[in-house]
C-alpha cells in the first residue's frame, strides 16, 4: 500500500528530503506532495548578495533546480501554495493555493517541516516605503534588482553588518553606490568577538564604505514621492536611494507553534538526531526552521545555513525512505567575504563560551597565507579560544585576505572531534611555500593557546 | 654547572631545537654548539623551485635565519664544519673544518642529531657533468642559478616526476624552456595513486611540457665540451642543454650508522614519542633523518618535509630544555603545484592500504572549489579510500585547480581524529558560494565513500 509523503517548503531541506526520499522509494510505494508559497524551488539564498552585485549573472543560476525538474522525478510539486495549518492528531495539512484562495485538506502518512527561515523586520515608520529591500528570497532579490535598474541612485544604506549586511554592502559598492552600514552592536560582525569584528570594520572604512557602529536606527525617512530619502538614529540622518535589512533571520515556525509542535528557546523546531520533530514518529523538520545541537556547548542554537539544510534534507530523506542517517550537530562554522577580505568563524566566541560556563584563554596571531617569502602571501588574524585547565579547543575566528576562510575548516574538524590546542600543534597540515607558511596560521595561533592555557593556571 | 649541547646539522629541525632549548635555558645553564657542513642555516629548501622559477627574487628571502642571528642568541655555531663521527660511549663528536681540514673532538652532554636528508643519485654515466644539477642545498639552488645565468639554453631534462620534479618542471618552463620529464613510474606523482597521477600528467602535457613514463634513464650524453647535451633511456633520447635530478630523498644517516645508533627500514633514525633516539636518553633526532610513525597505517615511514623538521625540532628543544612536548606521527600530507595545477594527498594510497593489510573501497568525485555559478569556480577531482566495513577514513588525493591543495587539511585534521567517512558527511564546514558548493568536494567524496562502504559488505 501507498504511503504519502507531504512536505511544507521546497527549498533545500524540504527538496533534499523528497528527492532523497524518491531515490529510496518509487511512486508506487511514497506518493510525495510538497507545497511551496513561493514561486521558485531548491534556490541558493546564499547566492543573491552575488547576483545583485553581478558576480553571477542570472536569477536562473542560483536555482539547483526548477519545479518541472521535481515534477519530472514523480514529485507533486504545488506552487504559490501556503500549508496555513497541520493537523497533527488528524495526520492532515491545509493549504491555500495562494491565486485562486481555495483552500484544501491533504491527509499525510509521513510529514516534512521545512518552512525556513524569516528576515527579522523591525516595527519602524517608513519600513515599508519603495526603496527599502529585504534580500531573503530570490523574489526578495528580483525585487531589489528591478528596483536598481529603474532608479539610478547613489547612496544606499545597510542595516545591519552580519552576513547579509557586509555581503550587500560588497554587491552595492560594486554597483558604484556609497554605502553606509548602520549597525547596532559596537563593531561589524557580531558573530566575531569585538576584536576580530573591529579588523572586519577598519578593512570596509578602507574600501570606502562608512561605518556607522552602535546606533539603533528609529525612523526610515521617505521624500514626497513616498519613496525612501533617508536612514534616521538617535544621532543622524543617512541619506539613502535605496535600503537593504540585513538584520538577521528567525526560524518560522508560526505554523509548528499553532500545531503544539515542540519548539526551543530560539524559536526553532526541536528535533532527534535523525531530524524528527521530538515526540512525533512520523514528523521530520531540517533546514532553517529548527534548532540544532551546537557540539562545543552542549546547547540548542538557530544556524540558517544552506550547507545545513542540504544535510538535514538528505537525512530525513534517508529516515523517510526507511534507510538511516543522523545530524550530530554543528560547531558553529561560517565563512564570508567583504570584496577581498575573508572572514571565518568557528566554534565558540568568548560570550558563548561565559554563557556556556567554560572558563577559556585566548590567543591571538597574525601570520600569512603562503610563505612569507612567496608572491601573494597575505595577512591573517588568527583568534584562538580553548579551555582552561583542559586546553580543549573552544573556537577560532580568522580574519584575512585570500586563503584566510576556509582554513577554519582545520579548526572545524578539530572542534568535531574535541581537539585540544596542544593536539593541533602537532597536525599534518599541507605545506609547500605556495599554500602556507612553514607552521600553518591555525598551528601557530594553537601554540600560542598551549602557552596560555600553561600560564591559565 | 652549564651542560653542553651539540647539534649536528643548522637547518630547520637542529635550529629550532637549538632556538628552543636556549629559550628555556640561558647561556650559564646551556652551552650549545652547532655542527654545520655547508654555507647556510635555517632556511626553506621547498622554496628553491620557486627561487629558480622566478617567484622568489633572491636566496636571501629563503633564509629564515642567518648564521650571526643564531650566534647573537649565544648559540656557537660552526659553519663549513663536517661532524665525521658520533662517539657515543665517549660522549663526544669529532668535527673537520672543511677549509682548514683540521678535525677536534667537542664534548657533549646532549646531543641532536639532524643530519637531514640526502638525493638520491643514481650511477650513471655521465651524472657529473657540468649542466646536470640537484636541487636539494641552496648551494644547489644557487649552483642551477648560475648556470642558467650562463647559459642560453632552450631544452631541460627533469628526471623524476615527484614533488621536486614537478615544480622544477614549471620552475624551467617558467624560465622559457621547453621542458621534458622523464619518470620511471607509470604515471607522474608516484605519491598519488596512478590514476590521480595521470590527471597530473594530462595537466602537465596541457601546459607544454613533454611527459616521458615508464622510462628509465640509462645515461647522460655530454657533447665535446663536455657538458651535458642529452638523456639516454633504454628506447630514446631527449636533448638537454640542462638536467634536473629529482629523484627523490634518502635520510642522510651514515654517521648515526656508524655510531650504532638504531635505523629503520627506510634508513631513517628510530626515536621515541618525546623525538630521543630509542634507547639513548641523551640523544635526539629529528628533520628529514628520522623516521616517524605513520598514524594511519600504524607503521614508520620516512617524509622529508620542513613543516616536520620544525615541529621536531620545537619538540627537542622543548626536551632539551627540560619542558615536555611529543610528535605523535604523521598522516602523510603533501600539498604542491604546477603552474596553476593543484596537488594534494593525505593518508594512504591503494597500495599502502594493501601493504598495511587493510581493506578498503573508493570512492572518485569531480566537483568544483566554489558554488557551480559562482565566478572562478574551478573543477577539483577528490579521490577518497575508507577501510571495508568500518568505514574509517584512510586517505584523500586531490587534484585541480585554486582551492584544491588546501582542502586536502580536512582530510588531514579527520585522519588524525580517526574518523569515519560517514562522520564527514556531518562535518560542520565553512560554506558561502565563493568558497565551496554547498557540498564542499570533500564531503561529496565521503558521501560516495559510504555508500561504497556499505555496498562493500
Amino acid at each position: 500500500m501507498s504511503e504519502r509523503l507531504v512536505v511544507i517548503g521546497a527549498d533545500a531541506a524540504g527538496m533534499s528530503a523528497a528527492s532523497q526520499a524518491r531515490r529510496l522509494k518509487g511512486p508506487d510505494e511514497l506518493e510525495i506532495v510538497a507545497f511551496e508559497r513561493g514561486r521558485f524551488t531548491s534556490y541558493s539564498a546564499c547566492g543573491i548578495p552575488y547576483w545583485v552585485g553581478g558576480d553571477v549573472d542570472s536569477r536562473d543560476e542560483l536555482i539547483a533546480r526548477t519545479p518541472e525538474e521535481h515534477r519530472k522525478r514523480s514529485i507533486d510539486l504545488r506552487m504559490r501554495t501556503e500549508v496555513t495549518e497541520i493537523d497533527v492528531p488528524g495526520r492532515r495539512v491545509r493549504a491555500r493555493d495562494l491565486e485562486s484562495g481555495e483552500e484544501a485538506w491533504t491527509a499525510y502518512d509521513k510529514l516534512v517541516i521545512a518552512t525556513g527561515a524569516r528576515p527579522v523586520r523591525p516595527e519602524l515608520p517608513g519600513i515599508d516605503a519603495p526603496g527599502v529591500h529585504g534580500v531573503q528570497t530570490l523574489e526578495d532579490g528580483q525585487a531589489l534588482l528591478d528596483t536598481l535598474r529603474r532608479t539610478r541612485g547613489e547612496r544606499a544604506v545597510v542595516v545591519g553588518a552580519g552576513y547579509i549586511g557586509v555581503e550587500m554592502a560588497e554587491a552595492l559598492t560594486k554597483r558604484g553606490y556609497q554605502v553606509t552600514v548602520v549597525n547596532a552592536d559596537p563593531q561589524p560582525m557580531a558573530t566575531l568577538d569585538p576584536d576580530m569584528g573591529a579588523l572586519v570594520g577598519e578593512a570596509m572604512t578602507g574600501m570606502g564604505m562608512e561605518m556607522v557602529n552602535d546606533a539603533e536606527v528609529t525612523k526610515i525617512l521617505t521624500g514626497e514621492d513616498g519613496r525612501v530619502r533617508a536612514v534616521a538614529t538617535d544621532d543622524a540622518e543617512y541619506a539613502a536611494d535605496i535600503v537593504i535589512l540585513g538584520i538577521g533571520v528567525r526560524p518560522n515556525t508560526d505554523l509548528a507553534r499553532n500545531a503544539g509542535l515542540p519548539l526551543g528557546e530560539h524559536g526553532g523546531l526541536l528535533t532527534d538526531l535523525a531530524m524528527r520533530v521530538r515526540g512525533h514518529e512520523d514528523i521530520w523538520a531540517g533546514g532553517d526552521c529548527v534548532e540544532v545541537l551546537d557540539l562545543v556547548s552542549g546547547r540548542e542554537r538557530h544556524v540558517a545555513l544552506g550547507t545545513h539544510a542540504n544535510k538535514h534534507g538528505q537525512i530525513i530523506g534517508s529516515g523517510v525512505g526507511g534507510d538511516y542517517g543522523t545530524f550530530p550537530g554543528v560547531v558553529g562554522t561560517a565563512v564570508s567575504k567583504v570584496c577581498d577580505l575573508e572572514i571565518a568563524r568557528t566554534g565558540l566566541r568568548e560570550k558563548d563560551a561565559r554563557a556556556a560556563g567554560l572558563q577559556y584563554v585566548t590567543a591571538t596571531i597574525e601570520s600569512t597565507s603562503r610563505a612569507g617569502y612567496f608572491p601573494g602571501a597575505a595577512l591573517m588574524t588568527v583568534k584562538m579560544l580553548a579551555e582552561r585547565r583542559t586546553g580543549r579547543l573552544l573556537g577560532v575566528q580568522i580574519v584575512g585576505r585570500e586563503g584566510a576562510a576556509k582554513r577554519v575548516d582545520i579548526a572545524a574538524v578539530a572542534l568535531t572531534a574535541r581537539m585540544t590546542a596542544e593536539q593541533l600543534t602537532t597536525l599534518d597540515l599541507g605545506y609547500a611555500p605556495p599554500f602556507s607558511p612553514v607552521w600553518d596560521p591555525v598551528l601557530v595561533a594553537a601554540r600560542k593557546a598551549v602557552t596560555a592555557v600553561r600560564k591559565g593556571g
